[in-house]
């Protein structure tokens, strides 16, 4: 009897448990549907849905990292998904800058704001073609992430984007359950050769510590002009200046000679001449565009950014999206100016991917051969340093009969491949092929190498 | 009284003799409007005259050049006189091009042939818009050029190439009489990096030599991506396929030891292992076009070449040129394809440059830098080779308030100007920017160095 009703309450507690548990879940995925984006102003009309919101993360939710998500055009449930992350800051391609502005506005995202008009563009080349695409911004205090505690913004740097984008992900893989079990990828330009191999520490370590509920189920990741090695990366940028035709023979000398990163087999002391050096160096590009070096300038025509920013600080837009539900203090802006100190940025991600690859992530580095700022040579400089063993050797790869570009695929699980007369943001320079190697990257396939090819 | 007699006999020899002078020229002259082009198939209506027709060379005028005169748009009185050389042969970047194929018909002549239809293009930014241009089709062999001794087409090179086109140009100058006061310059591209020099040399030898009635009033020339010193055209081959991500670093470094003549400052032996690195490295640029690399090519498309063979090959187009007149055995061609041989090609025209600059003439260099055949790496490591004085450093200069590219200046008289983003032959790349290029050349006006320069 007695055993009975022990038996019994245990029940009962194991059902209020379960249904607590239920109600928390449900809660969550209730929260999910709130985020849904229903009146986007100048949204053309689509037949896939569209979230966005934002997830508290920090010890005491104190700060809110604001996402945008879009299910795949077709069949979301048999997609992957994939975690888009922009770096760049203007002029120093670090950190700052907005995923939602960037990848989804600019470069990726199926919409695209284009002009000051009212309408979004449909961009036929989005990368939920393929995939579930989630757009973040991340760290606090860019694009309409925020944090209630200003401390926050002097606390910033890699190692703080890396574990708040990894809270992050555990909340909105809560919110969303329907997609914990989808193969998951990450990808990123610039300085997110930064955030998204550490990312994907945090979520390998994670996957290893945490209890079996919040494993996500990383696949690998696959970054674009990205910052991975300072030495090298910097050497590649004096390298592609000159050999573009971009400074003197003088400049390129006297950099090589001042600035001791920049030499290939030199320590890395920079003389005192180094400084001077450098600024004129910067100079030189001051009157074209870095990041994509043919391109023509804006000149007085407002470029993209604007068109961008002004969209995004509309109020029906913001609540359509579910974004500044706290009346931030300061505009919409593409690129944070907000973040006062950045306290840690490794010189080096290498052996993170040295880490990753051996973990089984697969791994794709790629280039858009036309940036000045993280320039091909950098990356293949960079890389080199890596020291694995080709397989193959360098082909070229093609796209509707031209070549696209070139890639040389590596025994160890890394794939560095150039998208040819494309700039920084490679999505934008060449949408059609940007997605054709996200396709690729997806399916683990290899680049076509045939003009023919029909993989 | 006898010596009255002789006198009168005297004065009416000088009489007779000037009659026979003034009617020799005036035939020469007759010629010269005999010559006058009145009905182009397809051509648009404009208010310049333009001439066509052979002019013979040789010790008993058995070759036959063809030439094509433009006279400017407006006021041609006023205007200087360019004669436009071409010189590449597809993927030699030899000799045996025609400069009415390519120089008129695709880059910077009025008419220009871009379709099989039945118009003709009128060029926008023809160079006859700045200057009279001349378009000579050399050596013979090549286009309507024609010899009637065949073994003249195994007695071929550089030098017998410099003393055709000096015959040429005396004679035309005599048919022509009209502009032999005009400033005159000398341009071309490729392999015209040898002739325009070395005809130059003739011409300013011959006006040291010759009578004053054959001086030819030669200012200065002009050469775009042109082939001047053979190790360092074909280092900067290296370096900029290497740069511009179209090798791989292993094919980098094995030319570089393999191949002597690649090396900054090693001797010109190539070693055994040379022939198979260098077939490697022509066989990355197979799939895209090393004459500017970042373009699509053509695949089954027919291109620009077919249409303007198509179109000199019609005979009512022959018969309006005045082209062909002794019925050819063979097609008219782009490229020569009856050239046997090439007997004379100097490893570096640079000490004739040095000797062309300090006898006073104005010498520009210039390079699309999208160029892989002779690429701008190239032409810097050439000049490099020069060690000259540069004035006033490397600088952008503008045009419509873009980089239209980099130039510097040397004290010694030679401006090396590179044209951003175009490809081997400039003006079909950037015709605006080419034609702004010519004029400030014509004047001898720095190129503008800021956004809003008005020269």
């Amino acid at each position: 009897m007695a055993s009975s009703i022990i038996s019994h309450l245990l029940r009962s507690l194991v059902l209020l448990l379960a249904a607590a548990l239920a109600r928390s879940r449900s809660v969550e995925t209730v929260q999910g549907e709130a985020d849904r984006v229903t009146a986007l102003p100048g949204q053309p009309p689509v037949k896939f849905r569209h979230y966005a919101g934002y997830v508290g993360v920090g010890s005491g939710k104190e700060k809110a990292l604001f996402y945008w998500f879009f299910e795949a055009e077709r069949r979301p449930d048999e997609k992957p998904l994939v975690l888009w992350l922009n770096g760049e800051r203007k002029r120093r391609a670090g950190p700052g800058c907005s995923s939602v502005a960037y990848g989804e506005a600019q470069e990726l995202g199926p919409f695209l704001v284009r002009s000051n008009g009212p309408n979004l563009t449909l961009n036929p080349f989005a990368w939920n073609k393929v995939a579930n695409i989630l757009f973040l911004e991340a760290p606090v205090g860019v694009g309409f992430s925020y944090t209630n505690r200003t401390s926050d913004l002097r606390e910033l740097g890699d190692r703080i984007t890396a574990k708040d984008s990894y809270s992050f992900l555990l909340s909105w893989f809560r919110r969303f359950p329907q997609f914990r079990s989808h193969d998951f990828y990450l990808a990123g330009e610039s300085y997110a050769g930064h955030y998204v191999p550490q990312l994907a520490v945090e979520i390998y370590e994670g996957n290893r510590a945490e209890r079996k509920k919040s494993f996500i189920n990383l696949k690998g990741f696959m970054i674009g002009n990205a910052v991975i090695n300072d030495a090298t990366d910097q050497m590649g940028m004096v390298e592609y200046a000159w050999s573009h035709a971009i400074i003197s023979d003088e400049l390129h000398s006297a950099i090589r000679k001042h600035c001791g990163t920049f030499q290939e087999d030199g320590d890395r002391a920079a003389g005192p001449g180094c400084s001077p050096v450098l600024r004129a160096f910067l100079r030189a590009y001051s009157d074209i565009d870095i990041y994509s070096i043919y391109t023509p300038v804006c000149g007085y025509d407002p470029c993209t950014e604007d068109y961008v920013e002004k969209y995004f600080n509309r109020e029906d837009v913001q609540i359509a999206l579910h974004a500044n539900v706290t009346r931030l203090s300061y505009q919409y802006s593409s690129c944070s100016e907000v973040i006062e100190k950045w306290n840690d940025s490794p010189a080096t991600v290498l052996p993170i991917l040295h880490k990753l690859m051996n973990a089984g992530l697969r791994i794709w580095v790629y280039s858009g051969d036309t940036d000045g700022r993280v320039p091909v040579t950098s990356t293949r400089y960079s890389i080199k340093e890596m020291r694995l063993k080709a397989k193959g050797g360098w082909r070229a790869w093609y796209y509707e009969e031209q070549v696209a570009g070139w890639f040389v695929e590596y025994e160890e699980g890394l794939t560095l491949a150039t998208v040819r007369g494309a700039g920084h943001q490679v999505p934008v320079f060449a949408p059609d092929r940007s997605l054709a190697l996200l396709s690729h990257f997806l399916h683990g396939r290899t680049l076509p190498t045939g003009r023919f090819s029909r993989s």
